[in-house]
């Protein structure tokens, strides 16, 4: 037996208790005569100790011991005479009697604690050893916890966990798919899943009633900051539901995680529609930790031979409280953020109410001491507030006065960490119209429904026919999202028509699933919430990459173990592939 | 609101209560002017009943309803005249008032009841039909059952379920990877797990204690009968623990999944050495519902001038307790079962213990009555009984009696469909030689620890060092394995020279595990169990097909949507691809 115990075990009430611990070595401290180690496990950290009394084939052994090694110690739990309040075991120590190296360690190449030494790129590398820092383990901890909640919750409500296939079929909509080569089918391929959408579906056809799944899902992207190849999804679907149905349901859950998980009662979720998100934050997936709403000042600011704002389409005034007292600077320096090509404005307007109620604003020249005060009121702005105003064409105003929401919400302080500020956003507009290929796209996929009284204008005014679709968000996260589908063939194909699929298109991508409805197809709805997204923000973090244990850099490599890799001529001709190098640019 | 209540929900004490309830038609019956439906839903059967005297509207509805249609109805709950208790809701029926059609259906290509007409590919290419039958849906149901079971059982030992990647490195030993092309790294390919073996060791380097996992698995075989290119695999590893806990953890596991699941205690396991396994019933995988022991009797039954038997290695019987009025017919049949080449027997002998004391057997020309006496003893047979003997080549004769054991324990009416015995079986050898490469394989895999007493035998003879390895064998059928890793650098790098590996080789294919090993690795161990295996014993089918939601045929086609598929030349250049048809036979 390798223990009697874990390092995170022993209180004082086991003192004069034998006990055997097997663990890694955190660090060894000579004072005196006396050898102190701090042995590590996942469960905790206990002190060992050998007196200068020991015998000497024992104080040669502890002589030869390094830091990581892996050992085994028997002995007898002492009280400690300096007590450490901050550990659990911070009340004992072992009089070691025997020890047995079980492993040695070379030095790892950075140290094994909350703030290490080792930089990026070195803790991929060796991954594993990163994830012995209790910091990084913790969130993996966190994340298997969230997952057994989740499941329990869902079985409580008679949900079907389904597995569905990983080895699918490739669909050219959307994002890329990683494909699969088959060696038993030549020249075909599998696709590894961007979502089991359509799988679940059919399980709805199927009469599955309830369906859920916690599952990788793929997709082949250049990648940004904060994606992976391969993420993981709470995937779920109903039937026989209506949006409130989903709603709740995932209400219930996620309220459920945060008692469990982090014992906060966020209460009810306020909901929102799309159109007033981005009307009072600019974002479908406002923070709404602190408030400083938009304020549509367009009506007012025109006409006063302000060029900028009289040819803008809309312009937005936001106010930040007790700000008046801002620098020049740090004015300028505000100006700049939004100049940013990340942020894109051409400019900012300022408005100080001084504490004495005269205003002073970088537009002084064309706007009077009336124009201001109406600006201000309306921004129910009081002396010692400070108003920033953008303008020009709506919606990329709209994102540009988000981005500087954010970043005065950030500079006042406003954003409180601990707080969680869930929301549903709702009536997504069904269609987005792309410029570049002149036609519409799917806001969620074609399979989501219309909100029932826009129908008719499928016909008339397609761009403002609003979706059953909806949006789960955290302290400006968008955790999950889905949507009612539509289960009507006669109305699903003139979805894919307003797509601009022609029928044999449609055939070809989405047949089998066509055909599934023509045999009974219930009502349906559903949704999916990005896990990896859900732990992090559970775990106070901002990258995704520290709740997956084994992430992939963002060219897709594995640098641990350097995957991918090359692969055999044989594997290759076995697969009838041939490997077609790119050209070399010259 | 599309139900207040299921199809499983009503029974006596909700009479006189408004319902709702949406299905599908299952059936639709007349009777005189009384017109009754059965609604389906996952949770069950509703009997409807729309009267003669109902309006005129509602009886054209009902009028054009068929099979499968998605309909909601409303009604008042009417209890039964003639009750069926065979149904939970049989007491009651629904007086419809409101019926709406929520989705028609075609007629679907086969019935949907427990004894379907339709056959296997109808049924596999209209899988969404398939699984609303609920023996099949049922299956899908306990997989979800037990996978929460499980997970809950591993949680509570606080096992972290840690995901491992599923685009990793691809290794060359083993079965086939499957590969997918990398587009950010051209020339590169992951390869999909054909298991987390090495994740799941570096997660122990790293100090996770213990780690689980259910999850998919992908191997490119031929598929033979039973197989699926994806499975899924309940995936375990535990640090700082010998062989008897993981025997004890996962027997736990086993012990409360038959608690649960079927109410069964099977006790503890039994648990037996591959060697006498081998001996005992000629099998690493016996199925001990049935005694019917194997008996040596190469000793007893040479030198009596019997050519087959005095050139044989081994000479085993088997004793079928009162079957000696087998006909001369059954006889021949056995003995032509036993020659076919799935089994491979030269021939059968066989000694039929007359009731009257006297022997008669097909070799009565080389042995006396004392021999058949003697025989007789040593596999405890009396009056009545009937000895079947094989001979040969001690391994292949083995395996051929195992078959026939199976063969006889059928016939005889030996084998308990709803008993369930499980045992392990331990102390595999490590090594396996092959004739044809003329090297040794790991039985199990490179990882798998030698039992300590057996480690100078590697120098020696290692073909008889026996491995901490064990099998959980659950009625003939293994259900999983795994083994004591090696955690010692040296030690492995033997293993890999033994396996016939290069310094180089090992290093190419493991070397980051090495690498891990070298930073401090804990004693570990772990086991695997085939999950699809599983859940087809508890759910009493011989196919891992049926508990599988979207299986695959066995050329590894999903024949409802067809995949895998041809992809355009587009996404092949991207893949930096290209495809080669395989030659044309002439």
């Amino acid at each position: 037996m390798y223990r009697t115990h874990t390092c995170g075990d022993l209180r004082i009430h086991h003192i004069g208790n034998d006990t055997t611990l097997s663990g890694w070595i955190q660090r060894i401290r000579k004072l005196g005569g006396m050898t102190f180690i701090d042995l590590r496990d996942r469960y905790g950290l206990t002190q060992l100790v050998v007196d200068e009394k020991a015998p000497t084939e024992l104080k040669t052994k502890i002589g030869e011991l390094g830091r990581e090694f892996v050992i085994q110690v028997n002995g007898k739990v002492l009280e400690r005479q300096n007590k450490n309040p901050k550990m659990p075991t911070g009340d004992v120590e072992i009089d070691i009697k025997n020890i047995e190296v079980l492993n040695t360690a070379a030095t790892p190449p950075f140290t094994i604690q909350a703030d290490t030494d080792g930089g990026d790129e070195l803790r991929m590398k060796y991954r594993y050893l990163d994830l012995r820092r209790d910091v990084v383990r913790n969130n993996l901890v966190l994340r298997s916890k969230m997952a057994i909640a989740i499941r329990n919750y869902l079985d409580s409500l008679d949900f079907i966990e389904t597995e569905t296939p990983v080895l699918m079929k490739s669909t050219p909509e959307g994002a890329r798919d990683f494909v699969v080569p088959s060696r038993m089918n030549p020249g075909e391929f599998y696709a590894l899943p961007q979502s089991p959408q359509v799988f679940k579906q059919l399980l709805m056809v199927a009469g599955f009633d309830k369906y859920y799944q916690i599952v990788k899902c793929f997709r082949d992207e250049d990648l940004r900051a904060d994606r992976q190849p391969e993420f993981t999804q709470i995937d779920c679907e109903m039937s026989f539901v209506e949006q409130e149905d989903v709603l709740n349901t995932f209400e219930g859950l996620t309220r459920q995680l945060f008692k469990e998980i982090k014992n906060i009662d966020p209460g009810e979720f306020p909901r929102i529609s799309y159109a007033d998100a981005m009307d009072k934050y600019g974002s479908d997936k406002p923070d709404t930790r602190f408030e400083m709403l938009f304020n549509d000042i367009t009506e007012i600011a025109k006409g006063k031979g302000f060029a900028i704002f009289d040819k803008a389409e809309y312009i937005v005034a936001i106010n930040a409280k007790g700000a008046t007292n801002y620098s020049r600077k740090q004015l300028d320096a505000l100006t700049n953020y939004v100049k940013r090509p990340q942020v894109g404005a051409k400019g900012m307007v300022y408005v100080k109410y001084n504490e004495d109620g005269t205003f002073k604003s970088s537009v002084d020249k064309f706007f009077d001491h009336n124009d201001l005060k109406k600006w201000s009121e309306q921004c129910e702005a009081k002396p010692g507030d400070l108003l920033l105003i953008l303008s020009g064409d709506k919606f990329e105003t709209q994102e540009q006065m988000c981005e500087l929401r954010l970043e005065i919400g950030r500079q006042l302080d406003l954003i409180d960490k601990d707080k969680f500020n869930p929301l549903w956003v709702t009536d997504f507009p069904l269609l987005e119209w792309d410029e570049e290929t002149h036609r519409f796209y799917a806001m969620h996929h074609p399979f989501t429904s219309p909100k029932p009284e826009d129908i008719e204008l499928l016909d008339t005014a397609p761009g403002k026919v609003r979706a059953n679709a909806y949006d789960l968000v955290i302290n400006g996260v968008e955790i999950g999202g889905g949507s009612v589908r539509i289960f009507d063939s006669a109305l699903q194909a003139k979805m894919f028509r307003l797509l601009g699929f022609t029928e044999e298109q449609a055939d070809a991508q989405f047949g089998f699933l066509m055909d599934a409805f023509k045999y009974g197809a219930p009502p349906h709805a559903g949704i999916a919430f990005g896990f990896d997204r859900l732990v992090s923000l559970f775990a106070g973090i901002n990258s995704i990459r520290d709740v997956i244990a084994f992430p992939k850099n963002n060219t897709g490599r594995d640098v641990m173990n350097d995957a991918p890799s090359t692969i055999s001529d044989e594997q290759l001709k076995e697969l009838y592939l041939k490997v077609v190098q790119p050209e070399k640019k010259q």
